[in-house]
C-alpha cells in the first residue's frame, strides 16, 4: 500500500496493557493504515513492536508527534490525554481518548459503535471511548431499551485486575505465588491484598460514598444512551481475575412490558456485538476465562425476577481489555472512516 | 467437669471441612460438655481429633451412635442427614442440621439466633441451619427491617469455594498452581475451572433457571423473617476465594422510609451478631481476607441509592464456615441450652 493513500495512525501509550491490545485490533482490522506510530513515555522509547511483518519503533509522545497523524488513539492516563490530546487535535488528528479525561465533557461524544454510532458526527477533535464495565453493559441493555424501554439498572460488577494495568496483572501473580508459599503479600498497585480476596472499592471515593468507577458506570451510561434520568445503581468489585469483567445486572423495563425469557434470547441474539451463552442444561454461560481474548459482549443466566412482572436478571461478560477497551477504540476508528466523518487520504 | 453433669454432643462430619471448624467453636463455646462424639463416614473411622486437651477417636456414624446424646450437630451432606438425623431425634438426641434437607420442611424451624431465636421453641427433634448466603444476609438486614421495614432485596454473592468443602479448597490450590505454570487445570468439584475465573452457578439449576443456591436464598430469607411475601432476588457466584462469601445488597426499605447513612450505620453498630467496617475515607471496608476466622458479620460501603429514596446499598461480608454454618450451628446450641429447650442432666 502506498503512503498516500492510507490513514496514518498513531497509539499514545503503546507498551501499556491496552496499548498492546490496540495494536492488534489493528492488525486484524479492515482500516487501510498507511503509517502506524508508536508512542508512550520517554521510558518506553526505543522498544520496538510488529507490525504486519513491519517493525516499529516506540516515539517519544510529543505535541510534534502528531502532525499528518489522521487517528489517534490514546490510552497512556488521563493527564497524558489531557495534556496531549489536544494538542493532536489542534494538528487535525482524531483522537479515540481511552481515558476518563474528557468522557464527561458536553463537547466529546461518548461513543460505543453499537449504541450511539451517530454520536461520533458531533466530535470537535476528541471522542471518547467509555470505562470498559460500562460499554459492556450498554452494549447488552441497548436492545433491552429499544424494545421494551428500561426503567431501573441495579448492577454489581465482577472486575478483572487488568483493567488496572500490566502492573495490576503481576501483582496478582505475585501475592498469588506468595499466598501459596504461606509467605506475607505484597501490596501496591492496589489499596488491599487482592489473591484470594474481593475489593470493593474500584478508583477514588467520592463525597457521596460512592466510588468513581461506580458514578463513571452511571453518568456513562445516561451519557451513551442519551438519556439522563434513567435509574441506574452500580456497586464496583475488583476481583483475583486476571482478564475477563463480568456483572450481575438487574433490569426493570418499562412498567407493562412482561416479556418471557425467549423473547430476551432471541433479541439479544440478534444484537450487534451480543453473544448469548445461555444453556442451563448443559451449565452454559459466560465466564472471563471463555471471554478473554474475545470481541464480543457475551450474556447469560436470563432470567426472569420472580416477583417483578417487568424485571430482568443478565449476567454480562466480556474482555476488558478488548470490547473494554482497546477493541471498541479500534471499532471507533473504522466507524469513523466507514462512515465517512475521517476521509482517506489520495 | 463431671459426665453426669454436662451435655452430651455428637458432631456428625467431624472431619469436613465445617465439622472441624464445629469443633473448635464448641472449643471456645461456654456449653457445658460432659462428652463430645466425633462421628464420620467409615473411611475417616480411626482418625483422631483434639478437643479440650483430650484425644477423640472418630467413629463411624449410625443409628445406635446418637445413643444417651443431647444435641447432634450434623454437617454430612443432606443425605446422611435425611436418614440418620431422624434416628438422631428418635434417640432424645436435638439435631442441629447444617445441610439443606429439612430447611423448608414446615415441621423444621430455620434459625439465625439474631433474627428467629423463638422458632426453637417449635422444634419437633430437627433444628435446621439456613445456607451460608442466607445467615450473613438476613443478620444485617433484620435490624433495618425491624427498624424501618423491607420492600425488596437484591442480592449478587461473592462466595468462597470452602461452601463446597474442603477438596474445593484444594481443588482450586492446584489449579492455581497449574495456571501459574502455564498448565492444563484439571476440574473435578466445580463444573469449570475456577482459578482466576468465575463460575456465574452455584448448585443445581432449577426448572425456572434460577440455581438451588439462588432458591435457597430467596425461599430461606422469606422463612426465617416470616415474611412469605418478601420480594428477594439473588444471583449466586463463586470465585477463586478460599474462605469468606460478600454479597452486594440492594435493599428498598419501607415507602416512606428516607433514612441518612448516619442513621443506618448507627443502628447497625448496634445490632446483634454485626460489626460495621465501613470508613472509605481509610479504604476500609470488608473483605474476605479480614473476615476469615471471625464470628461477626461485617457490613460496609453504605449508602444511599442515588434515584430511590428508599434505597440502600450494603457490602456484607462473613466467614461462610463459621457464622454461615459451624458458629450458627454452635449459637442454636447454646440458644437451646441458655434458653431452657435442653434442659441439662444432674
Amino acid at each position: 500500500m502506498n503512503k498516500q493513500q492510507g490513514l496514518n495512525v498513531a497509539i499514545v501509550g503503546a507498551t501499556g496493557a491496552v496499548g498492546v491490545q490496540m495494536l492488534k485490533m489493528l492488525e486484524g482490522s479492515t482500516l487501510p493504515i498507511a503509517e502506524l506510530k508508536l508512542l508512550a513515555s520517554k521510558r518506553s522509547v526505543g522498544q520496538t513492536r510488529e507490525f504486519k511483518s513491519q517493525t516499529i519503533r516506540v516515539e517519544e509522545a510529543r505535541p510534534e508527534s502528531f502532525e499528518g497523524i489522521d487517528i489517534a488513539l490514546f490510552s497512556a492516563g488521563g493527564a497524558v490525554s489531557k495534556q496531549l490530546a489536544p494538542e493532536a487535535a489542534k494538528r487535525g488528528a482524531v483522537v479515540v481518548d481511552n481515558t476518563s479525561a474528557f468522557r464527561m465533557d458536553p463537547e466529546v461524544p461518548l461513543v460505543v459503535p453499537e449504541v450511539n454510532p451517530e454520536a461520533l458526527r458531533e466530535h470537535k477533535g476528541i471522542i471518547a471511548n467509555p470505562n470498559c464495565s460500562t460499554i459492556q453493559m450498554v452494549v447488552a441493555l441497548e436492545p433491552l431499551r429499544q424494545a421494551y424501554e428500561l426503567n431501573r439498572v441495579v448492577v454489581s460488577t465482577y472486575q478483572a485486575v487488568s483493567g488496572a494495568g500490566q502492573s495490576a496483572i503481576n501483582e496478582l501473580t505475585e501475592q498469588t505465588k506468595s499466598v501459596l508459599k504461606g509467605e506475607k503479600t505484597k501490596t501496591d498497585k492496589f489499596p488491599h491484598q487482592i489473591a484470594f480476596n474481593v475489593i470493593p472499592q474500584i478508583d477514588k471515593f467520592q463525597e457521596n460514598r460512592y466510588t468513581f468507577e461506580e458514578m463513571k458506570m452511571i453518568n456513562e451510561t445516561r451519557k451513551i444512551m442519551d438519556d439522563h434520568t434513567l435509574k441506574v445503581a452500580a456497586t464496583c468489585v475488583r476481583l483475583p481475575v486476571a482478564v475477563g469483567h463480568a456483572e450481575s445486572v438487574y433490569v426493570e423495563l418499562g412498567d407493562d412490558k412482561d416479556v418471557s425469557v425467549d423473547e430476551v434470547i432471541e433479541l439479544l441474539s440478534k444484537a450487534p456485538g451480543v453473544t448469548v451463552v445461555d444453556d442451563p442444561e448443559h451449565l452454559s454461560y459466560p465466564m472471563p476465562v471463555d471471554a478473554a481474548g474475545k470481541k464480543e459482549v457475551f450474556v447469560g443466566r436470563i432470567r426472569k425476577d420472580l416477583d417483578v412482572k417487568n424485571g430482568l436478571h443478565l449476567w454480562i461478560v466480556s474482555d476488558n481489555l478488548l470490547k473494554g477497551a482497546a477493541w471498541n477504540s479500534v471499532q471507533i476508528a473504522e466507524t469513523l472512516v466507514d462512515s465517512g466523518i475521517v476521509k482517506l487520504k489520495g
